[in-house]
């Protein structure tokens, strides 16, 4: 019996999902054990509100929390708290004081955090109070269950199986977003299918949005702005059109009878082939406001994009500015424009859209992407951080020194009824959410920005370490080290000073600088952006060019006009610049560029190297992962340099510096590769 | 109509023949310019012979001497000079003395040479006197077209065109031979058809040994020993069958009525599957006797391979030795034993072969491999000239101190009727001769060491640079440099620290450590001959394994059969060592060869840049093509390196060490690779 009992559980321990799980990466950042009954006997944990959220709260408490007692108190009168709360020593346990219920979940999970990186608590005093009001992600499902842009597996959102047969992944994606803060999920594609809106798919719908809503989490549509026409019978969709706004007005009604706390619509209107108002030669304000209209009784929003740009002469850059500045104080007050970080589209770097700040009375929110379309799909490693602090951090002096984006957004220089920010998601079916294990650092990353853009990329990456491999001191600097070196080398090997777009066509994966399309958009073309040619290279935007640098307040349109004060980040960005010119670094572009491509390359190879030092602190199964596609990074990171420099090379007309390690490509044999990679799940 | 003629002259410089040869390589070394009618008028050019060679000699120098006066003497009591010549200052002009018209032709070139590098020959007295009397080529040419082990496209014997068609490529082959002092060559593969002796076929020999004739060059067949059977309808091919030698007597009277100054046969006997005296209960002796006997009285020569192995339990490597040492002095005066320069096949490192020396009452020869069985083909830069001299400028301690394989193939130790080197052939129809335009210089070296073996590689490759690029000095110098790097780092990025035959089955082109097939011949499996395991690599060829040491003649059984004492060089060839063997540069076996094979990784990159140097320097058609092959030789130095770290770290289970350039593949996907490369032409 003994030994049938032995094998029973060598069996068990065999078996046992969780014991698996540890190296899956699929726990995220929340690796916590669960407490034993006995731990769970010398401890209290106590709230005062019932709450479902407030629930949710003591429950995590309850199966992880192995530190002194914890009492979780509401105090209605903390307005100023918001969804914030403050955890303090009370000299025998720990309270957790909060104005709603959210904030004692909020306040559970950093009291979990810290159990995680093993702080001290006694003593601990601390308020942490959220910058947005809105942290939202933005999911590009679409109801076929592919994901644009997505490179994590096919969608966690099984439309086929809901309302009926609910996925146990869909609480631990609730559970993940709260732990970090996020409060709002946008859950389908901006190029949005009508039919999200028909009834059966509003129950699919209600059936996410009620497994979020003790998490916190508010549930908002991408709206198809032809929904009126396609799936409501009405002759148009024209927003002046009274059928119009009555049948927006019925189905809003629908929905917040189905799904009470819905948050609102986020709108991709007349951009890249998608309808909008402007199909009825109505403005964008037209469109938003009808639809504010619709949702202001319930207190929704209307997130409306302004990735606007269309195939004219003018600077791509620009169009975004140049259409909604003449809307500004149109707009409805639950109106927020969303603007994505740059004025072209999530590249490794770019300068900050100008639109932020532009707008003096409209509200404004930031939309990153944290998938990384541009940026190596799930193969490369990049922590993201970096990229959204740049653009958070980034001074548009529109109202004075020091009118940073984050400012603008957050309700400190603009007041808004609500601030927000969002980021486009990069998670998919894979058993680790993100198809790279170091890309679940960039989910982490928004969400804890989102909650604090005051958090150095350097903090939070400390902390995601800590709770996702080892709190073992050497272990998080060396794996910080990897983090914060990687965006650099990113933008080193893809697109250095201020290069930007010369991806390959479509997929953005690979280099495809000599891209080209007969009868194609040109400002789908990399040569739009790049501009090479006999002369030099790079996107002339100051006043001899586009002028697009006038879209900057002082003195930035004179810092990015100026040849000898633009950074040399976005050189090329803003300046058609000659192969000879002298940068700062005594070296002539040409020369500088060669060396950044290649600085690229020896950064990924160092990448390796501080990976593979790790290969004993880390579980096997995640080290090798991630080892593997560090490979792929190195081997493409390669292919990048090879293929610019040996196409810009054509223009220049001048060696490579010999000191650089050679191409090892041939450009006609790079020219040919063409990647089946249309569809990315 | 100055206008037409102007454009007539246009048209003659563009398309002239002569001015595009100038950068396709197809003019080899041979880069002289032809003399105007005027420049010819300034000089004289006498002969005191008028034998077709030494017209020949007349002839070239009509059409590309530059210099003074040249008188070509012949001096029939010189006869030390053998094949030699003395080239003497006469105060006026040149004087070429020789006891043989082929003296005149090699002195002749010699002049030309001298002219190319730009030399002063006032004054000039110098002597040469060939140290081998027969300085052959093996072609591995097929009667089909093709070529074993042949990688610059298919046969230049156009087997079908002859006799009656005549390439003009037969003469120029034969005068770049000529040019370096080659005066034979085996026109067909050692796995010979039987056809080859048919009498049609022999008309096809005739006629290219017609066009060698002029040029001193002498034609030898590679035969078949099952000959009399299969095209002679003998009813065996026993070797002491009456009937046998009589058909081999007949045949032999047939060549040289076809071909007066046929050279001898080169045969491979029992071996690989070859048939041979063996098969009937015979020695070799008595097979090479027997065609010895055929041939004596036209002054023939047998060519007979030492390259025998069977697939027993012994050791491979000891197998030649084992079955020619106890024949010795069993051959008759006119059979050569021809020696590969290793004990195995052809590696990128092996010491020397222990028969050389062991055979004391035998005539021995050297076999090089010119062509890149092993070497990368003609995709890698591989200077062999280091590679022929190792082997030469060994010690076989078989007469002493000094008792070099030079010495010993030479006369100089061991008195022969005649000497000989010979070489297997890397010529093909390509353009460039050899594929790869630098493995021009390793015909070139092979050349000029059958000539003198005293030259020093980079005497060599000063000469051969200056003759075939340019004599500028930084020039000559830099590319000296690249040549002399390259065999030590096919060695580290291939096969480090004594490895061997750990390449890719039967195409022996990529690496495979972990080849295997079912059912395959052990001694063609790569794990045959590293055999790593849990403990260390490598062959044991020491007392305790297979003794193979002990056929090396004092002190160097002791020397290499000492694991203390063994060459670093050697020491996987020798021992079987563990991974933590401590070597002498301090670090253990495993971090040395990782060391090693990242070594060969960053010098193949060096030997890019410096070829990039070079870009404005060489004509930018050869820069281009040497510049492509050496991208394919860096992709497949990472490729080697990966594949042999990646395979054998899973039985040293120690990491690479961190500072070195980590893996780009995964093992698995190396394994994956089986490249189409069967038939190489």
């Amino acid at each position: 019996m003994l030994s049938n009992k032995l094998q029973l559980f060598l069996c068990c321990i065999l078996l046992s999902p969780l014991v698996l799980a540890a190296a899956d990466g699929s726990q995220l950042w929340l690796r916590y054990d669960k407490v034993t009954a006995a731990e769970a006997g010398r401890r209290q944990i106590r709230s005062t509100s019932s709450g479902p959220v407030a629930l949710m709260a003591k429950a995590e408490l309850d199966d992880y929390w192995r530190g002194p007692a914890v009492e979780l108190v509401i105090d209605k009168k903390k307005r100023e708290y918001g969804e914030g709360y403050q955890i303090k020593w009370t000299g025998s346990g720990l309270q957790i004081l909060a104005q709603q219920d959210r904030g004692l979940l909020y306040g559970a999970y950093h009291l979990l955090r810290l159990q995680g990186e093993g702080k001290d608590l006694r003593g601990v005093d601390l308020t942490e109070i959220p910058a947005y009001d809105i942290r939202i992600l933005n999911h590009w499902d679409n109801l076929d269950g592919t994901i644009e842009r997505g490179y994590a597996g096919r969608s966690l959102w099984k439309w086929l199986e809901l309302p009926t047969q609910i996925s146990p992944r869909y609480a631990a994606y609730a559970r993940a977003n709260a732990s970090i803060g996020i409060n709002a999920v946008v859950l389908n594609n901006v190029n949005a299918s009508p039919d999200i809106l028909r009834p059966d798919y509003l129950l699919k719908v209600k059936a996410l949005a009620d497994i979020f809503r003790p998490y916190g989490i508010q549930v908002y549509l991408s709206i198809n702005f032809s929904s009126p026409k396609i799936i409501g019978g009405v002759k148009d969709s024209d927003p002046l059109n009274p059928d119009v706004s009555t049948w927006w007005k019925n189905k809003v009604k629908e929905i917040y009878r189905t799904i009470p706390d819905f948050g609102g619509f986020l709108v991709k209107a007349n951009s890249e082939g998608q309808p909008g108002p402007q199909d009825y030669g109505r403005t964008h304000a037209d469109g938003a406001n009808m639809l504010a209209d619709a949702l202001k009784p319930y207190d929704g929003l209307v997130m409306w994009r302004a990735f606007v740009y269309n195939p004219t002469t003018e600077d791509r850059a620009k169009q975004a500015y140049q259409e909604f500045v003449p809307l500004d104080g149109k707009f409805s007050e639950n109106v927020i424009i969303q603007i994505k970080n740059g004025p072209i589209d999530f590249q490794p770097r770019e300068p900050f859209n100008p639109l932020f700040g532009a707008l003096r009375k409209s509200s404004e929110m930031v939309e990153f992407q944290i998938t990384q379309e541009y940026l190596g799909f799930s193969n490369h490693l990049v922590y993201l951080a970096p990229l959204f602090k740049e653009t958070l951090d980034s001074d548009t002096y529109s109202d004075g020194k020091g009118s940073t984006i984050a400012k603008l957004t957050d309700g400190t220089l603009r007041p808004a009824k609500k601030t927000a920010i969002s980021a486009v998601a990069n998670i998919g079916e894979d058993t680790n959410w993100t198809g790279h294990h170091f890309a679940q650092a960039n989910w982490y990353a928004f969400g804890r920005l989102a909650w604090d853009h005051q958090l150095s990329s350097e903090q939070i990456a400390e902390e995601w370490i800590s709770l996702t491999f080892s709190r073992e001191e050497q272990l998080v600097h060396a794996v910080k080290e990897i983090m914060m070196t990687s965006r650099e080398a990113v933008v080193n090997y893809m697109m250095p000073l201020g290069l930007h777009h010369i991806f390959a066509f479509d997929h953005h994966y690979g280099p495809e600088p000599w891209g080209d399309r007969k009868g194609g958009r040109a400002d789908w073309m990399p040569w739009y952006y790049h501009n090479a040619d006999t002369v030099g290279m790079g996107f002339d935007r100051t006043a001899s060019g586009s002028d697009a640098v006038s879209q900057y307040f002082p003195p930035l349109d004179e810092i990015y006009g100026d040849i000898t004060s633009c950074p040399d980040s976005l050189l090329l960005w803003f300046h058609h610049v000659s192969w000879t010119h002298r940068m700062k670094s005594g070296r002539t572009m040409w020369e500088e560029l060669c060396y950044r491509y290649d600085a690229g390359v020896q950064q990924v190879r160092e990448l390796q190297k501080a990976w593979d030092r790790l290969e004993h602190q880390v579980d096997s199964q995640r080290f090798a992962a991630v080892q593997s596609k560090l490979k792929i990074q190195a081997k493409d990171a390669v292919w990048w340099k090879d293929a610019c420099l040996l196409y810009f090379k054509t223009f220049a007309r001048q060696p490579i510096p010999y000191d650089i390690e050679r191409p090892v490509h041939e450009l006609e044999d790079l020219k040919k590769i063409k990647l089946n990679l249309i569809h990315h799940n």
